[in-house]
């Protein structure tokens, strides 16, 4: 059982919990969370991020794979939607990516330009759309505005709006950086306060404190700080972010802690894709297992 | 009684006069002073604004504060509105902020950007809008912009226009400051100017003199700056704002020389919630005994 | 008798003759020349302005003062036009100033943003709009660029178009600044050429020689000089500038020698209000009669 | 006889062709052949080009004079054209130039903006328009961009579009210089590419050779340079422009070598009109017996 | 035979995969195989480009050679496509290269403007447009931005879309350079990412490794580099650059190389025109001969 917030509960248009809904109930667990996998680092980051198991450059592979682990969605830009998802349309719920950029140039102020429109996701039958707001940069004022854009959009259509919600930019980094519990705290909060359906975080960091704002410089537990950040994101879901690869114990962890915040879910890419095959699938069910706990509170009625 | 003036003569349009009558004299006092409930800290300062009282974290709480508190109005953004406030629609008018930023990178040029409409306001059932306009930074024209499209389509949808009218910027850092009764002033009548129907300003402090223009170097009591800066804003309605928390006389001092001189209302945030329930409605108790000394002169006849 | 052009040569459209015709000859001295009261320092300067006569901070009080004044028009932002105007409307012409900024951040490149439309004129019954052209600055083509819509729109709906002419930024303040002659002649050109219907200028101070370029680097007049200016304009109207605060002699010898060179009239806004009420409205006489003696060469036939 | 492409060859639209026909075989020599007096100096350069010849500071004066010295077209900005073209319209094609700024801030980077729209040349009965491209800047982006709109529009109007395409900014004056063959043939090309009907050039200066990439810095005749730049424009008509006034035998020189290596003909304003009246009418008369020598290939059959 | 993906398998509209097999198997080898002849560098590098064969500088010239050796299209800016392919239609396919620029200001932070629309290549019987896309730069979010738009209507026009996939700028500078392996290989992945139909990219200097993220610091060949590039292109078609003019036998390594990893083809301009007419040709057949190995796996029936 969980305390996170019913479908019923969040403000939703028509469009948009029918959408919500089917994600949540009728893929992964069917329980109201969600298994996402996000597959946007050959544009975010090149195809370096491929070189561990080649096979995942071929986005066949991935999409496959995340059918094959009973994941909730998968988030791809574009262009690989457009050539890919139409043979496994309805298989597995689309999440088009709407903004997305290289990791080339300085990310001292880092904007994500938009690449695609809500339209085009209704076209393609996604069941929601993903947009990367770079949360504290100089250049806020530019991302909010295309962020509000997109959001409107996304009302018109009734498309579940997921916000990548990520703290960036040098005024962060001499604040504590991009993890600290007060970056992600402040990033779950503006997405609530700027419309998401859904936000992606990181998970917050307690112990960065370096120059963070006073009240973040006490003691906290990781799980007192993902549980502050679940209620900074108050009616809006939460999916945590497994971010770069790391030790499977410890991802397991804050899995755990995540949803018993009240997380909706988990978005888990190069730690599920970056290894071979049955080990992907093999971490996939792990996550499964965690989530396979916290059903909603409001399941629906069985047929 | 009050100099202020009345509905009639503010040049308003039916609608926005519709608007402003219902919150003026169908909420609150009902006698046509106004004190709001500014509820965007979450956004402008992140969620550290709520460590004092946790409860204030939650947008529901707030609101119903609000309405026990018997205020006639609370300010919120979009997101918020869109999942908090049907639950409470016609129990306390919304005023929804259009635009909004994190307060994370330098505050030397700021510009905040739009993230709501004001067709999202009436679709919302608001009966006003609030725009932050930040005079004097090297931005001004960028913001004036934004401001004169949002002035425009309130006119067309008969919508009442708040201006957060806070001076800002390296200049003004430079020539006494954004409390300065010359700052303070100067954005008074910069909102006047523009087109506000109600504007939002701090207490001016003319004791802060450092480099501001000649006329502002003289000595004036506290008393005579708000009263000035009144004038100032000449037809539009005025509003002081509480501002960061302080202490409790010295905010009801600001409060009575703020009314006394012809203000319409107060809007005071932090210093309502950021501390227990019953304390934060005892001094919203207070600040009501105050506004209920200065009766609108051209009160409406009694049905 | 004067040798500047008559309305019939100018180029104009019925609509623009219509409300220039109203301006001209149904206004002041009714002889085709005109004096303009410019009240738009409430922004540009600040409250600043009318310490020296408070009731100068009322803009009642002002539209009242060029009504007795005599004065063919009001200048004014949009804020106080939709505050103020109804009163007054169709005692005395409006010219609504579209752009404007404060004075508070660097002038090394200013910009004045647009805050009305010429369709806000049309609404308001007003005679003229008014637009401020920074001349020569850093940013000349995003001025030129917003300038030509409004130029576009004042043709589309017949609305005459003065433009506030002023040489700005740090290359013109490199090259003998912005009264000097050089810079005012430019100017007048400038508006010429962008087909500005009216154009306001300074007086031009033909001793501010250092580094303008070689033909003004000679010996000329004052009368001299402002005759050039006006032949800059060729068949756009003029009118000159009273500035700062100064002299009445001074003034007054500024206004002769403008209307001996065949300037259409005069704009002064500081040099009548900073001053009590009675001693404005005996300089504004002053300035009547120096009018007086430069009726239009085609006058209208009496009805 | 000429090599110069004929008006069958240049791809272009019927109302195009209509323009071009008129202003090559109706006015000046008839004989395909062009001579236009530009006159966007008072704006470019200010009044300080008309010293020298003071009646040339009004337009009147300056469209007779084109009139009577046999030019094809005058080239004005919006504010002449509307003020001073109808009372010779017909009698001389107009050419309205639809982007001009002064010259007073830094030249490091400059962008021309647009002040007319294509729209406004068909309605003041123009028969082309013209823009200048300042080829090579920093903000080359920007200048394609707004060149692109007009571009777009004159097909869309079937407006032949001259290009004054000026080589301009730190890096061209960091290799030789905007006179350079260099430059000029990467003008007259940049033009040709980008869908101009006529393009103007300097007369390039083939020794100027400072850091101008490899295969310019070789011995070349002005006639091989200016040969070469034609060949660069290929099927877009070329002007030389006469530029900043020199001595009258080095022009005739520059003019010659023109027509033989190709052009189209001779855009020369202030070697026109910085001089007296009779003066100009004889240099233009030399002009014109230059322009006698090379009629088209494809003369129209006589009526 | 190839590995290379079939047009069947590539997501495409019908107008695209129309167009595409017009140019895969009605034009050259007619195998699925294409070789292109660029032809913008009379915009991207200036007429410096034809003094090696000053017959090049003529784009009739090239065209004629195109149609001579067989080409499957010849790639051109507007002007060149206004005013020369009339004469050319339907012998050769037009690829309309919709932006590009001068090579005069700094190349830190390149910009390619958009100089044409995805409408003007429909309406002069293009078969494909091309767009240049600076991968990694600082002004990725403006380039990213208006290739949005352009693939957004080449989408809705059906109109195949080529994006010129170049890494450039000075973060790329700084780690290894633009035709570094890592630098190509995300090239090719971002054009793919972004919904690119084909992709020209240059091949790729596995040498180059300074500074280049860690997986591409090993001992790659360059078989296994041009390999992994097109696995990063995965659906989208690739075409090889030929680049600068080199030794032909290193070209055709690199030409032979490319088809065996599965491209679909080659784009070779100054290795083909900067020499004389017969050369070219000769060159022209040798290319033609390996693409000849090379035919798709999916040919369609002969009719």
């Amino acid at each position: 059982m969980t305390t996170r917030p019913g479908l019923a509960q969040l403000g939703l248009s028509a469009g948009k919990k029918a959408r919500l809904h089917r994600i949540l109930y009728q893929y992964g667990q069917r329980n109201g969370t969600a298994l996402f996998l996000p597959y946007d680092q050959g544009l975010e980051h090149g195809p370096r991020d491929f070189f561990e198991n080649p096979a995942a450059s071929d986005p066949a592979y991935i999409i496959r794979l995340a059918i094959e682990g009973g994941f909730n969605g998968i988030a791809i830009q574009i262009g690989l939607a457009e050539k890919f998802y139409w043979n496994y349309a309805g298989e597995i719920p689309l999440v088009l990516k709407l903004n997305g950029k290289t990791d080339i140039p300085s990310a001292d102020a880092p904007l994500s330009p938009v690449n695609a429109t809500v339209a085009d996701a209704v076209r393609l039958g996604a069941d929601a759309v993903g947009y990367t707001l770079y949360v504290g940069t100089e250049l806020q004022d530019r991302d909010f505005e295309q962020y509000r854009q997109v959001r409107a959009e996304a009302r018109r259509l009734g498309m579940p709006l997921i916000v990548w919600s990520y703290p960036r930019g040098s005024a962060i980094d001499a604040k504590g950086g991009k993890d600290s519990f007060y970056a992600v705290d402040y990033a779950a909060r503006t997405a609530s306060e700027l419309g998401a359906d859904v936000v992606k975080v990181n998970f917050p960091h307690p112990a960065k404190q370096d120059r963070v704002p006073g009240p973040y410089q006490g003691s906290f537990s990781s799980q007192e700080a993902i549980d502050a950040v679940v209620r900074s994101a108050n009616r809006t879901l939460l999916l945590v972010s497994g971010g770069e690869r790391a030790g499977d114990d410890a991802m397991l962890d804050k899995a755990r802690e995540s949803m018993a915040a009240g997380a909706a879910g988990l978005i888990f890419g190069r730690n599920v894709w970056q290894r071979d095959h049955d080990q992907s699938l093999r971490f996939a069910a792990a996550l499964q297992e965690i989530l396979a706990k916290y059903p909603s509170a409001d399941m629906p009625a069985e047929p």
